[in-house]
This record gives structure tokens, C-alpha cells and sequence, in this order.
């Protein structure tokens, strides 16, 4: 279909659920649905399009397979919060990661000090053990629920007296680049899964043991110095990750 | 240093620790270490180096930054088996994606059957519920150790009789190739932390309910048809993903 036309082409050489995923595509990816809105269901769009209710399935299955419309038991089908390939190859924060999947980011400060750096933390930021690191521990919401537990460990160094700014309100992306002229310009990851141990289990709002993706990751500022350890805990059941590969 | 020695010079300018990890690395590099191989103790690398304690962990430290070593609680440090970003970048065998992590991959078939798609796999792979699928559920294992659960759907169409032919031992993916000239040229992938179910958890020895790496992926044909379904359970506690990022 080369353009766009709200209705099925009957002599087209396309099948009909394809046909009707292109149409419903094109609804969401004009904005015209929304991520959140409910969307007709099959029997809606069996009568105004004049397909069969396994073609409107298919159509629907195609779509919730590109994940642009998720079911939800009972309640219908949502156009979804994009799940996007950026959070994997960009480093983003958390607010643009949100903002991307149409979800309301907001943060609540859990603690926030200065510490002596752990071996282990030391090794992976190239510093000595002992030196002073902030530490900054961040609960992450999505539209108002738990959705990750952000805790960060800055090199102090690059960022003296932070502690003493506003990095409670506003984006600590932004008070570092501006007060700091500090970037991350690459970092690198590990990524697995892991168990939710009792304490972080209470913050998230999931049962102990819910299982987490939990990402390490290690920036580097602009003259490719370690900055800050970073340890992502996202809830299983409500962050993935989305990519595509080559054979 | 340009050239490699295997001492610490006392009159270089780069730090101790970092020309004993470059050393180190270069042991590991050109596998005088291999995978799996235990390395000496920090007061090993003390005597035989000339340096402090603090700079020997530091080095250490850098090396499990780079995930060339991994510390066993009580048993000591071992080179470690490679993470390594392909996995996330292209689709590889699970025998390259072990391989290149350095450990010995074998497989246990645990099913194979013709079955009717169910909607929701229909949806993914674009074809009607109720189309034959090949279902094929292997155990993957790493030096003889459960690693990952793989369940795969591949549309019967495009590999008519495979059940009849050897897809138990060796590779799928070159029966898939020779037999029936279907490769995959591209996927995509959705990344997830899940508990295991009980009965996943049985056949991969973890707890019920252990964090699984959960990867449900659509691979595309030469044609860019959809022509397998793939479910990948890894096991949490030893399957990693690993990548950098950009600013």
C-alpha cells in the first residue's frame, strides 16, 4: 500500500491482516493512538473493517509482535510504551528512556553521601581504594510506580562538592554536565539477571527474589577516564530491552 | 610500553598497577592463560613483581573490570570466559556464542514434535494459528554444566521433514542451510529478566524461581520472512550480556 487508505483493499495482492496491521500501525506511529490508549477490540474491528475475526487476530498479533499494543488480561489491548533499542546502544538517562517508552519518569532520592571507594568499585573505575566517591542511590518511577533502583558512584574528584548542589530536583545528567563540564561520552556494560535481594525487593515494590535485570555499566568522561560505577536494578516484570541483529 | 616485559619498569611513567595489569593481560591475550585457568594470588604477584599489595589488586581490579577474570569466593581467581558483545550483536550458534567464551558447548535434545502454531506465535511469525510448526527444545550445556533452555518454532513450510532427517547431533542451523537453503539474515529480540518456572528451573539445576535471561526472538529469512520463533532461557547466574554504549 503505497498510500495510506483507512480501509481494505479487496483486489489488493496483500493479505488482509496485513493490510489491517498497516492500518493500525499507521494510527499509532501518527500519534493518532497514543501509548496507553485501549484500542478497539477484534469485534470492533471485524465489523468496521469487514475482515474475519482471525484476520483482525493476526493483524493484532503482528502488531503486539513489533511490540507496539500489549493485551492486558481483562482490561483489553493498549498501545504500548515503545521498548526501544536506544536504552542499549545510547547512554540515555533514565527520564529520555521513559519519556521514549510514553511513561512519566520521576525519582526519589534514597540516600546520597560521600564513601570511601571499595576495592571492587576501584578496580573498575582505575582509582585507589579509599578514594572518595559520591554515592547516590535513586528510585525510578514510571507514571508513579517503582520501576528501577539507580545506584551511582561518581570519582568525587570530577565532581567536588556535588553534594552540596541540588541533585535532587532536575537532571544530575545536566548539574554534572553544566557545574562540571562532565560527559559521559562511552560506557560499557554487563547485563544479567538476578535474583531481587529482601531489602531492594521492598523499594521496588516486588517479592523477594522477583527477578531483576540488573546492569553494570562503567562511563568514561570526554578524556576516556572512568567517572562512574553505575548498577541498574530494573524490575523483570515491567523493563526489557529491545534489539536487533544481524545474521 | 611498546614492547612487552614481563617486569615492572621502575622508571616508566605509567602507573605500576597499570603496567602489571597490561602484563597480565598480555599472559591472557596470547593464552599463556587460558579460560579457566587459575592465576596466581595477589602475594604471588607481589613477590614475583616487585609491588605492593594494593597495586597488585588494582591490577587484578582492571582485569575483572574488563571481564578477563573472575574471583571464585574461597577457591581463587580464574581467567574468565570471554562475554562478548557479538552475542548481542548477531545471531550466532550457541556453539560460536560458547566457543568464543572459551567453554565446551554440548546438547541434549529434550523435544521434538510437529505442533499446531498457537495464536500468539502465529502472530509473531505472521502465519495462521493452527500452521505446523517444528517445535525443538534443546538443553544447552557449557563444559557439561545446564546453561540455557532453547525452544524453538520454526515454520514447518520452510523445512518440510526436518524431523526426519539428523538435527539431533551437530548443528542446526548448517541442516537448516544445506538441507533446505534457509538462513537467518536478520532478528529481533526482546531482553528480559523472569523467575523460572518450576519445571525450567529443574532441567537447568537452579532453584525454582532462579533469575533466568529471558530472549524471545524473530528471525528473518533471506526473503525477510519470518521463519523461527526462539525462546532462550539462560541461566542467570552464569549467562551474561555485554556491550558498550555511546554518548
Amino acid at each position: 500500500m503505497q498510500h495510506y487508505v483507512d480501509r481494505i483493499v479487496r483486489d489488493s495482492k496483500l493479505p488482509y491482516y496485513y493490510q489491517l496491521y498497516v492500518i493500525l500501525r499507521h494510527k499509532i506511529r501518527r500519534g493518532e493512538w497514543q501509548p496507553g490508549d485501549m484500542i478497539p477490540p477484534e469485534s470492533e474491528l471485524v465489523e468496521r473493517y469487514g475482515v474475519s475475526r482471525v484476520t483482525a487476530r493476526q493483524a493484532l498479533e503482528a502488531l503486539a509482535n513489533e511490540g507496539l499494543i500489549e493485551r492486558h488480561r481483562g482490561k483489553g489491548t493498549f498501545v504500548a510504551y515503545p521498548t526501544i533499542e536506544q536504552a542499549l546502544t545510547r547512554i540515555i538517562s533514565f527520564t529520555e528512556d521513559m519519556r521514549q517508552r510514553g511513561a512519566v519518569p520521576s525519582t526519589r532520592v534514597l540516600s546520597a553521601s560521600l564513601v570511601p571507594a571499595p576495592e571492587d568499585i576501584a578496580g573498575k573505575l582505575g582509582i585507589d581504594p579509599g578514594d572518595e566517591l559520591v554515592r547516590l542511590e535513586r528510585l525510578r518511577l514510571a507514571d508513579g510506580e517503582p520501576m528501577t533502583v539507580e545506584e551511582s558512584y561518581l570519582v568525587h574528584q570530577f565532581c567536588p562538592g556535588l553534594l552540596e548542589l541540588d541533585y535532587r530536583s532536575g537532571s544530575l545528567r545536566e548539574l554534572l554536565e553544566v557545574r562540571y563540564d562532565l560527559r559521559w561520552v562511552r560506557a560499557k556494560q554487563v547485563i544479567r539477571a538476578i535474583n531481587a535481594p529482601r531489602a531492594l525487593a521492598a523499594i521496588l515494590s516486588v517479592k523477594p527474589n522477583a527477578a531483576l535485570l540488573f546492569i553494570e555499566r562503567v562511563s568514561f568522561n570526554q578524556q576516556d577516564i572512568p567517572g562512574e560505577y553505575l548498577r541498574l536494578y530494573h524490575r523483570g516484570d515491567r523493563y526489557s530491552l529491545y534489539n536487533e541483529l544481524r545474521g
